[in-house]
């Protein structure tokens, strides 16, 4: 390898990193990219896929010598660590002027950093995973291409969801983990809910969320549910539709499935914010017991439906939490857990995708703009299903990861600063490249 | 004025301090006491009560400089600041060896200091209040009076509420502000609620604390609810029951207070964590609408029943909430407000005491314990009513804690370090003063 080789830092190498890791060393000889993968630990399939194509390093990211001479070497950072863990990374690139990218949310330290990453004329592209990343994208492009027609955008709504092909679905929850269980279990928690819907600000409290559901139709792919994301508030600055009155962004799953695990919600039981007293003598039902009233005569089943208000007859979502075995005297086997915990325990054991399962991810956009006086609406969806090599989710987010380090290698972005991609530099190659590669958005206008 | 008198340094003079300066100044004389009283403003009240009986001295708490000028100048420092402002109060007394009381819970940087306030030699006794305070006092004195006698407490369940007197009961939520608006609106947030009942663990999130009440009967002023408070768990050390099979401390409400206050919590509206957008334009009527469902037809009154799931004919919880005008068109007038704060607004039109108003502190305990094999049931109340000069809230605050600033001057606690006051030697003669003032509990054997 000479020194005209463009060279990679990935570091992360997380089950959800396998695409991405693929796509640097499929792409690696046409590029001329040399790529090194720093972890903690690294799985039996990555070293597998990776043998003499790409140099694993061993790294733990609170080392900061070997961090720093990792950044120095490279001539661009992938940062594939959870969200928290990007801003060490970031200020070493900021010191050696490397460009970065990551499928995260920008952080307010991240934020922070706009003015020195502009001094180091270096580019940072973030939320470039497949939600946030290409939601921004495909969302974008029809934006633009709304107002360069003319068009005045008056409502839009976005859902995405990780969720199980229905080759595969065959639990009552229509569900199974395509992503980590832990973002899944407290997903929602942290604030209240924020969006505006035909000018009207609404908030929506955690402990009602999943009872605020929107129902969607996909053809071909049936009927989905989707609850609101936190703060779709600010994305009206960012995508430039600070007039628009209805701004929505949510998250889908199959119809059922709010309604179900609000009963968790109701309970108490996706609580991440205190221990549990002698968390490893419970079983899943005295879980349950947790946080039900005491009673000496009534059983645990009965004090959950009294206590949740369900109907005698209203048997579809105490199915779904018996068929988790939530009433079974299983042992949980974890100290010093929160409640969110061992929930996650419980889900895991019913909810880990088998073998030969495939995952799905769905995408659904509605735009709603006036042009020429009339009012009109259109639907943007997407739906790609996992195969034998990789998951679906595993593809959304590592594909655009690794089209977005190309473009910045290949000097095909301008821009300096912390972004996400929202501009047409970006979106445009994006989008054509996912394209090749089977992401495609089918449009449908109503009339 | 000599050097035999001793001086007491007062630091917050808010509304709930007026009985303990009185209890300071009627004092002085026969105690030789010395009275500075320091807060960064003054009532016309506190002033006119003062006049010449107490020097006043205008403290930003935050000079350093001054405030440790003025504990040094002391022998005793009380604060009655908000429980967040203690600590650097606490670090001065500790730096100049001087005695402190507080009517606020420990916190955990409060609790920190006990190695070095034993080194100083000093005591600081906090949590002397009414709840906590009085509550520790009298249950303690039954508790070790049962223990004495050979018996083994069982449960032990105590709750203590600040509400407004029969006479003065003219609303139909049967409440007023008694105490710090803004605690009652963020009251039992910030954590789930644990305590311990027959020997099993429960935990009650925020969002259904409300509708778990316990319903308690006092001879001659009538039914109460309860609501639990956040940490029952740890008095089981404090009060040294590690073993207790019941451990419950809660909040009393008139009946049905609690169902109608859980309309808020539902909505979302006691939030205190985010700011709203434009909460200057709202109305009262317009923020019930920010937590419910985007529909053009439906009345805010119909959302509001339908989301909360209210029954045609359940019309009580209702009218509480017309009667704070709650959907009226009332403007709200708060810029950049949480929906706690503007919750607080519309309340205090409705709640705040009226001038010939008296309000009523209650407590009530229940004890049960096994004496020779057989198992005894025993409960403790106190009803203190205020009166034309102080509030039963003033009063009931203010007392033990001026109780314990004389104990401490004339010797007469030995400890050192930070405590609560379960000590026999810190509560008998605090209960018996208490009770020369009018403070009596009334004990009832169950059969």
């Amino acid at each position: 390898m000479d020194n005209l080789n463009k060279k990679i830092l990935l570091i992360g190498a997380g089950r959800s990193a396998s695409y991405l890791i693929n796509y640097l060393l499929t792409n690696a000889k046409a590029e001329s990219w040399e790529v090194k993968i720093a972890d903690l630990h690294f799985t039996e399939s990555i070293r597998n896929m990776t043998s003499e194509k790409a140099e694993l390093v061993e790294l733990d990211i609170k080392d900061q010598e070997n961090r720093r001479e990792l950044v120095n070497w490279s001539d661009l950072v992938i940062s594939m660590l959870p969200a928290h863990m990007h801003i060490d990374v970031a200020k070493d690139c900021i010191q050696y002027k490397k460009h970065m990218v990551t499928a995260s949310y920008i952080s307010k330290e991240m934020k922070a950093l706009e003015d020195e990453a502009l001094k180091a004329g270096i580019c940072m592209i973030n939320e470039i995973g497949v939600d946030p990343g290409i939601d921004h994208c495909s969302a974008m492009e029809q934006i633009d291409s709304i107002r360069d027609s003319g068009g005045e955008m008056k409502d839009f709504e976005t859902f995405t969801g990780g969720l199980v092909a229905p080759e595969s679905d065959n639990n009552p929850w229509n569900y199974k983990f395509t992503w980590n269980p832990r973002n899944v279990v407290i997903a929602g928690q942290g604030g209240a809910v924020k969006f505006i819907q035909e000018g009207t600000y609404k908030y929506i409290p955690y402990h009602r969320l999943f009872r605020r559901i929107e129902l969607i139709n996909i053809e071909g792919y049936g009927k989905f549910e989707g609850y609101a994301n936190r703060d779709s508030l600010k994305y009206r600055e960012v995508y430039g539709l600070e007039d628009i009155q209805t701004m929505y962004r949510g998250t889908l799953r199959r119809p059922g499935f709010c309604r179900a695990w609000d009963a968790f919600v109701q309970l108490g039981a996706t609580d991440d914010s205190y221990v549990i007293e002698n968390s490893d003598q419970l079983t899943f039902r005295s879980f349950i017991n947790l946080f039900l009233p005491y009673n000496t005569t009534d059983s645990v089943e009965l004090k959950f439906r009294h206590n949740l208000n369900l109907a005698h007859d209203e048997v579809e979502l105490f199915e779904k939490l018996k068929w988790l075995d939530s009433f079974e005297d299983i042992p949980v086997e974890l100290k010093n857990a929160t409640p969110a915990q061992i929930l996650q325990k419980i889900l895991e054991r019913k909810w880990t995708l088998a073998e030969n399962d495939n995952d799905m991810v769905v995408m659904w956009h509605k735009f709603v703009y006036k042009l020429n006086g009339v009012l009109k609406e259109k639907h943007s969806s997407m739906v790609l299903k996992g195969d034998e090599n990789f998951t679906a989710m595993s593809k959304s987010v590592g594909l655009p990861v690794g089209i977005a380090a190309k473009l910045l290698l290949n000097g095909g972005i301008e821009e300096k600063g912390i972004h996400v991609p929202i501009k047409k530099e970006m979106y445009q190659p994006i989008l054509k490249e996912l394209e090749e590669e089977g992401i495609r958005f089918v449009e449908k206008e109503i009339s």
